[in-house]
Parts: structure tokens; sequence; C-alpha cells
């Protein structure tokens, strides 16, 4: 469910878990201790990428609500684990948006070094990416709206957050949320591409000089006792959420069944 | 002086202080306790509007230049208690900016969710919007400029409020000083609009992350010990500002009279 | 090396160090000295202008190599002094930037008020500006980062410094690392104008709306105690930094000898 694919010391993390790359607990711990050991198995940069057309659908929703609170729990401290996996890693993360980009997949994205994303084949399709949780009935937990301010600002965040906004990519562009627009199947080369111009710079001076423009995501994210996991998990449980992801969850299977 | 008018769940409240919704201490009384009392009242969101023209010419400078120490002190901590109301409202509020909006106006309308400013029929006359405290002598207190930081950014925020800029509806909109262009008559049914897209998201997801989003600013202005009135009434009784009042006010009354 | 230009109550401090404007131990010492002095001598507004062409080549690197740990250290201290002197000037300074403007010259820069660019007279040839450190093998140290993140914002700055990278001019106005291009011959003009400018706005007000709008600013550069001389002084005698430094140092005796 999790392809490592070495391109020399840039290492590429490909989300394999069909059909669209939902986040359940096996991949999340695999991805997690895929990113904690990259360091320490030869890389010296990340690529996270996805499927053509769909980076990933976020969490996986039919999975998770089968969980307890427990459960539920241990997921989720694992998720933001990977997120602080992310926003702390020692190396570079290049993340490959291969499409389209909901919730999850675009939490993991905010929180690398760098994002590239597909422009889609026909213009009136384009691929969208967004923090859309509030449109399932979760609020979207601080230390990811913290993530997002960095990259567009905190007033533009407030709005895309609260409104739970998936946008375009040519949006996603103009506001900072994506850093380069490709067509989809330059997407992952490009990444790589990027990886390799950083393996150029003087190394010590590079990671330093990262370490500290990177510090203020670290600090909201490196820390488990202050993520907010017992909270993400009470607004689970609400009833406003449970009906709304279950709701989503049987528009999911309706549409598989057509 | 100050118009209530429901929309349903979403109340507009709309200056109507002629002529020019200046505010003066009974009206900046009347719209703190409006805002305060909106969400026991069954308001869902407010919409706060002024005439067709004129949002509002900001503080009434005639009115309070009457006052001692002791009654402007009383005023302005009502008027930064009705601007915490604003930013620490549990219910979103949109400016709707039916036309120009100096100094304390504009003061009220980066207090709020959103901002919809008429744009102008007259392109050469167009309405115009910005902090021109320093303009009249006044310094912009700290937690103003952080409420506007945190719409145009740390750095324009500083050119903005040193140089007492009032800038056109244009260029308040490429800044993110608005979110909004419409057509003047436009103007509040587009505030309403806003408000009512708010109120279809699902409840405890929208209203727990706009919490998160907006705590920076509920944090600058909700607490009375921290907000600078002392200092505002020192530099108000200063002689630079005490000259620079009354000659505005000075110059008002010679218009009045033409 | 320094020239005083009296502009009336502008003091323009012209940097005059032939060839390069290379910033030396004794340059940066007359340049602190002047700028912490010109309050005192009459000066309501700075100027920091270079040499038509170029405004500073940055740090004089051939100098500095030469220089022991104790020398090298008095010299950071020095420089981060004067940093701090610009960052936390009770009057405004603009900087005349009239030509390319690397690392050291685009550190003093930011640390000012406003920044006016030369736009050069040859499309093919623009002038360029960035703190470009990272390729010379030294870390960009923290608070230079962030006088540039409150210019540009956090991330676009984050990608700026780690990659060293230099920027041309119309660039740099894109992302607000300068406010105005002119053409080269008038720079120093316009950086003047925009000092006189200032000095008709009520005195009290603008400087005590100035002062809370840079005192992150200040605050991140005016403690001597917190800023990092010691881990530049480590980082530049760090053998990756002694190996870029020399190769440079090399390269331009090569070009100049040519």
């Amino acid at each position: 469910m999790l392809d490592l694919i070495r391109h020399d010391a840039i290492h590429e993390l490909r989300l394999a878990r069909a059909p669209v790359n939902a986040l359940d607990p096996a991949l999340v711990r695999a991805l997690r201790e895929a990113v904690e050991a990259a360091p320490n198995e030869g890389a010296r940069a990340l690529v996270l990428s996805g499927a053509p057309g769909l980076f990933s659908a976020g969490l996986d929703l039919p999975a998770l609500l089968q969980l307890d609170h427990g459960a539920l729990h241990a997921f989720m401290a694992d998720f933001f684990g990977l997120c602080g996996a992310l926003a702390g890693s020692t190396i570079p993360v290049v993340s490959a948006i291969t499409g389209h980009s909901p919730a999850g997949g675009a939490v993991l994205a905010i929180m690398g070094d760098y994002r590239v994303m597909a422009r889609s084949a026909d213009p009136a399709k384009p691929f969208r990416i967004g923090l859309n949780e509030v449109q399932v009935g979760l609020p979207v937990p601080e230390p990811i709206q913290f993530a997002l301010r960095r990259l567009v600002g905190t007033y533009r965040a407030e709005r895309l957050v609260t409104a739970g906004a998936m946008i375009d990519s040519e949006r996603a562009l103009a506001l900072g949320f994506v850093d380069e627009l490709v067509e989809p199947e330059r997407v992952v080369a490009r990444a790589i591409e990027w990886a390799r111009e950083w393996l150029q710079l003087p190394e010590h001076a590079a990671r330093e000089t990262r370490r500290l423009a990177r510090a203020d995501l670290a600090a909201a994210l490196c820390d488990p006792e202050k993520l907010p996991v017992a909270t993400f998990v009470a607004d689970w449980f609400a009833p406003e959420a449970q009906a709304r992801l279950n709701a989503v969850v049987a528009q999911l299977k309706s549409k598989a069944k057509r």
C-alpha cells in the first residue's frame, strides 16, 4: 500500500492503496514509519506522491467509522504523529500532488517543504485541493490551520478552512497553497528535480537555514503533548459529525454501486 | 441611530445617525450592546451596514472634543469594548461597507469576519477606506494595527498605518483589506448572502474552526486589561493631536456652512 | 568610505568604498556609528545609498577570511549591532538600492522602513537582490530571516533563504522584497522624496504608530544578548563554509586579474 522508490538519495514514498489512497490506520502507520526512518536509510530528500489523478482521498471514513474511542484515539495520535514527522523532518519533503487532494491528503501536503501539483489536461475539470473538513462536520485542528496560515497568510487561511473550501489548482497556485503546476505526467519528475536542486546546495548551510525557517512549523506539530488528539476524537464522536460522516459514507457506497 | 433589521437569523445592524454615521458615545454604546446581545436574541450571524455612499465617517470628533479626560476615557473603553465584542463574537460579523470608510469605520470593519465594499458607480470617484488616524494626529493603537496585519500582512499594514493612507476600493480588494466589491445597491444583499452561506455549514464544525482561526484576534482585543485606553486618551490630549483635531473640526464646520 | 550628505533634515549615508562597497570592519563600524548618531545630529530621516549599479557586494570576504575567531566575533557583533541600529532606529531609514544587492547589502536594506530599487536600463540584465548566504556556505541567522518574513511572508521567505536565491528587481517588487522600482539615476531622489513625505506627517502620531508597527522587528534585532553572533562565527569557521568562502574569493581574484 506504500511503495518506496529510490532515485539515488531521493526516496519517493508513493501512496498505493487502491482504489483512492484513503488513509487508514495501516497506511498512516506505514507512512509515518517510512518518513521517520528515511534519513537513517540513506535518504537526503523525500518525495511524497499519489496515484495519477488522485493524490489521496483523505482519511478512510468507512474504515474509521468502525473504530471505537480507543482505536480512533490511537489512529489520530498516529496521524498527528505523521504530520509531526513531516513537519519536523530533518530532510526536505516534496509533495507530488498527482491529482485531487481533499482533507487528509492536503494536510500531509502542507506539512512538507514544497508542493508540485498536477494541472489537469481538461481545463473544465481542474484538480482540486483543500482542507474541507468542515464540510464533513469536523473542525480543523489548530496545528493544521497553523500549517496553512504560514503558506497563504492568516486571514486567507481563516476563509479557506472555515468554509471547508476545495479550490482548483490555478487558485491554489495563486494563493501559495501549492508552488508549481505541471502536466500530470510530469509531477513526480518535477518533484524529484526540485529535490535534486536541493541536494546541490552546501549541506550544512542549507540544512541549518531550513531548520530555522521551519522552526515555527515544527514547534506547532512535533510536541505530542500539545497535539489536540483528544479534542479531535471528541469532535468525531459528536452527533453532528457522526451524522455527516455516515451520510458521506452512504453516498460513497451508493456511488460505488452504480 | 441604530436600526436592527432581521433577515431570519441574520441580524443587520444599520448605522443610522445622520448625517454621516459619526461614532459618538451613544452610538458606540448602542452598537456594543447590540453586538453583545445578538446571539441571545436569536441571531446566528450579524451584518454591520451604513448609509449609501458612507459607511461611517469614524469617530465624532466635534462631540468628542467636548469631553474631559474622564468622559473620553469612558468613551474609549466603550469603543475598544465594541472592537472586542466584534473580534470575539461567537457568531460571524459581515461588514457591508456601503461607501467611504475612514478611521473608526474602517476599524469596526476589520474586526469582523468578512468585508463586502461598494464599488462606486463613478470610477473617477471611488469609495475609499483606511486607518488614517495619523493624518488627524492620533497614533494607531497596537490591537488595531494587529487586526489589519492579519488581513494584509505585517509589512503592508506598517506602510498603510504609518502613512495614514486612505486607499480606493480596488486597491483595498487587491491588498485583502476587503474581500469583495459589488455595486452599491448590492452591498447589503451580498453581505446577507454570505451570512446565509455560513449558516448552511455544519454548525459545530464551522463554529469551532472559526474560533480557532480567529483566536489571535480575540486574544488581541478581548482582554480589557490589555487594551491601551489610557494611552489613547493621553495621545488625544497631547498638543499635536488637539491642534490637528481642532483644525479638522474647524474645516468640517466651514464646509458645512457652505 | 562613507559619505554623509545632508538634504535638510534628511541625511543620506552613501556607501563609498571602492570598488564594490564591500562591508569590512571599518565600514560596518562607521555605518553603525553614523546610524546611531544621526538623530542627535539633526537627522529626521535617513537614506542609505550605494554606488550606481551596485548597492553593496555584501560582506568583504577576502578581508574577513584574514580574521581569527576573536576578530571575526567582534566584527559580527558590530554587523548585528548595525542591523539592530537600523531596525530600532527612532527615525525612518529608506534604502536607495542603486544596483545589485546580494547578501549583506540586502540584509541592511530589509532592516529599514522602505526600499527603492533601480530598474536596470537593460531589461536583459536586471539588477538582483537576495539573501544568498547559503550559496557561499553560510546559514542565514534567525533574526535576518525574521526581517525578510515580515516583508514577504513566512513561507515565501523560507523558499528564498533556503535556496540562497538572488531574484531580479521585478520579482523583488512583486514579492514585496522592495517597494518601488525607478530609473537608476532617480533612486536616491525618490528615496529622499519618500522621506520628505514622511516629514510632513504629524510628528508624534507618525512616530508612535511607526514604533508599534516595527516593534516586532526591533524585538528580534535590538537585544544584543539574543543575537546569534557566536553561532554565526562557528558556522563561518566550519569546514564547509571555509571551503566555499575560499573558493568564492579565489574566483573573485581570478576575475579581478582578467
